[in-house]
């Protein structure tokens, strides 16, 4: 079961030819072995997106080596890139208000390993859940915000985050709006779960707004957050069916189900380095 | 397998006691036997929704009988009510404009006899399904319509639907928007196939709207027309998952699977009495 | 939000004429209000299933006379039936081995209220989960087991549960076959998840099979458990797609999710007096 | 829209280092550019897989030099290949008995467009569904046949098929069992929609054991035949939710649609050549 680690490449650039070639022989010509590699070519767009993962046993370079020597050729296609190894865990922050369904189910989820992820902290605009982060061992962190304070109080959790190396913060029901200085300071590495199919009921309330309108099916939606509330590149959504018997509590309650699964899938594939983002929309790849 | 026919109540009121009471034991009292009963309180609103369908061999009344003799229980309980019998078939026109999968699908459960209905006639406003229509021998009639016209062209619609005692009009795939005059002919007997789960993407090209925004589901939504375009009362939605290795024209592929299903769905439902509208959403009997 | 207690009762017989009349003519006589009923006619083997939950508040006759005054009407139509009281939780008993995600899923289901029951006793044949119970607070017990053992383990933990006045046990991921004796002492009570879409994959390691198969869906089973290994009931199924990319790790990653919200739909449904057995099927009142 | 002709390549082989360079290479040494390259390795078992298709335009070899300049390096790796042209297009027989729900499906996903094949002709063991062949002007072939005749009349369609130059088979409920000689005869050409989540209710009538057993799930499975009934390679399959309500006859209504879906799906896919079988598992290339 255990693998050898390995060195995971994510990249997207105009598309022209000989693009999966260049790559390929580059990991060849170094003894590598491609154990992943998945690509994707939008000709609407004419973009093209590749995720490569080789064994670094093996692999004639150093991981220091690795980087350098790939330089000209992400020049040379004009790519945008990031270069992962598998056995430097992403770091995450959770952030939290006063549900614990999510927290709990990521806490789960990394205390039985299925996340490969190191959570230094929990940062919480409210008290509520200090307790619930207590019986995981993750240090909590209560900072109390309001409009006027906001600038003040975010810069602070900046700099925690920074000094706690965080590269990944997940709202996990985090009921305040971050603001844009926030989000510039982790692009495209804060993942929100919003409770409706977007973009079906934004903002406040889904399901309260869901059952007014008496649909059918109820959703959730996990996306990169933007400046744009509601806005950003969705990574996940799923769906579960409802019907005149489900008052708005029920909704409520089976929509958990939903917020919980598909937050998680979307961590799972961001820390698996899986997802790109290119014009607000993402690749997935599988 | 052939059962003997069976009279269907639908009907909603005010919720207070006794009114499950009041109308099983008015069967029993003549000597029926109920097949099927369901029944919703809405406690939020407190409204009683009830479904009850009884054999007619064996009951003491006649059909003509039967509408008079509860009309007392009616008035008292402040009931909306309609009452059907299983052997008279519903009578559907189905307009159509130039897709055809929807209207083949429903030709083709009619044929098979899964719809229980009779189509005595199709509507258009090109003629480009003509021949298809004629592939399963249903007169086909063609009335060009512009912003113009549309008072007149309607009413010659609504002058033959009349004459052939149409009581339900679906629309497959029929690409314009009917008056208020129409809708307020055929209230709450107007189906419609919208092509993305409601309230997302409302309006024209939802599929192009979808992929756009980069969605993981795109869906479909059966509902009642209403005088507000895409806000009538849902009585069926449904989804498929979709990838970033989608193209808008996969999502119009898959999304036709999705349009033929969820509108036969809410066709059958319909036809077999099995939904109320109250407040513009749907109580649909299982 | 907070309602008035209700009393709840679930009944089978064999269908005839008149009794939706009775049950709901008794209610009103004593000026009861009916929240819920829910009925079904099987007509191929000519059975009546029937849920009705009416509000104590106001209702004429004290919860001790209830039951009396119904045997009467239970008597004439040849009814099985079970009476509760919404103020009186269910107590469930927890069984587990290994694997916690089940476990944890269930707890913080009932910490957060959703499940409305008490869990007075975690039971184990290992110890490993000791230390997931307490953080719970939910008292441990250790019952070592071998098919030498067997019966007198057995016994024990039946005796342990009686006076715990336990009367649901839930199999969260348990790996021991329960004797036909134990069963017997909880019949219908006993839930079981089983990690495959059943029949399909009955017995052990389903994944490792449903993998060698080549299956494009996997799928989780929630049943009762009667003396024939995962033959019994089931109350809820659901499945996920997987695809040629899954390896057996996914199929068993993405499998956790499936068994977690499966069982937890069971319990709900179990603990809320909606499910009815007969001849080895569920009826399950939406 | 329109897309200029492609090259597909279909491949496995054991998996090593430089497979893909080797490939890509060979498509960019002849300024081709890859429109779609999918690979996949299943670590487990050692084994390659991969998907690339690559635009003719610009090529600087002829369709006919390009299998000849492939073959060292399918020496080379010891592939198991085929090379497919996307405007020739798939010719395809369908097989029928008695219902028509899928050919119907079928013959109007062709119509459409969707489905990009040849569908010279149909075949049948019975006379029922010419008309449904005629109103879409496929000519109808009826073959009786009884397991004294199987011998020769399987020896006849073999001859007819050839003739025709058909290279899939399409089994849309075709109720007879193919004999081995016949599957060898067009090995993994065969498409079969089985009404059922094989390996579920494998066999005649799955929807009335599925009943029988209370199952919460119906489903539909699309596979390759093999000699081994109901063994085959699975393509695709999907389920649809049942409850209580539903009796047998609700569920071949219900598992009709499943099947026309699972079997288009099947049959677009092997079509577009995005399948390849290996050790009785199919690769379905996104």
């Amino acid at each position: 079961m255990e693998r050898s680690p390995t060195a995971t490449l994510l990249l997207s650039c105009p598309d022209r030819p000989g693009i999966v070639a260049a790559l390929s022989g580059y990991v060849a010509e170094h003894q590598g072995n491609v154990v992943h590699l998945d690509q994707h070519v939008d000709q609407e767009i004419n973009a093209f997106f590749m995720r490569m993962e080789w064994e670094l046993e093996g692999f004639s370079l150093s991981r220091e080596a690795i980087q350098e020597s790939l330089l000209p050729l992400f020049e040379r296609f004009s790519m945008a890139w990031s270069l992962h190894f598998s056995d430097v865990k992403p770091r995450a922050a959770i952030f939290v208000t006063k549900e614990k369904h999510c927290l709990y189910d990521l806490l789960s989820r990394h205390e039985s390993g299925e996340l490969k992820i190191d959570i230094p902290l929990i940062i919480s605009n409210r008290e509520d859940l200090e307790p619930a982060a207590e019986r995981f061992g993750v240090p909590f962190h209560h900072f109390p915000i309001s409009e006027a304070t906001k600038p003040e109080v975010e810069a602070q959790e900046i700099a925690l985050l920074r000094r706690e190396r965080v590269d990944t913060v997940i709202l996990a029901r985090y009921m305040q709006i971050l603001s844009a200085d926030f989000v510039e300071a982790f692009p495209r590495q804060v993942i929100n779960i919003h409770h409706s199919f977007l973009p079906a009921f934004p903002g406040a309330r889904p399901y309260h707004s869901a059952h007014r309108r008496g649909v059918k099916i109820i959703g959730a939606t996990s996306h990169y957050v933007t400046e744009d509330l509601d806005e950003g590149p969705i990574i996940e959504q799923d769906v579960v069916h409802v019907t005149h018997r489900d008052s708005v509590h029920d909704f409520i309650r089976k929509g958990k189900d939903l917020e919980k699964v598909v937050l998680a899938r979307a961590v799972w594939r961001h820390t698996q380095r899986r997802v790109l983002v290119h014009q607000n929309r993402t690749v997935v790849f599988g």
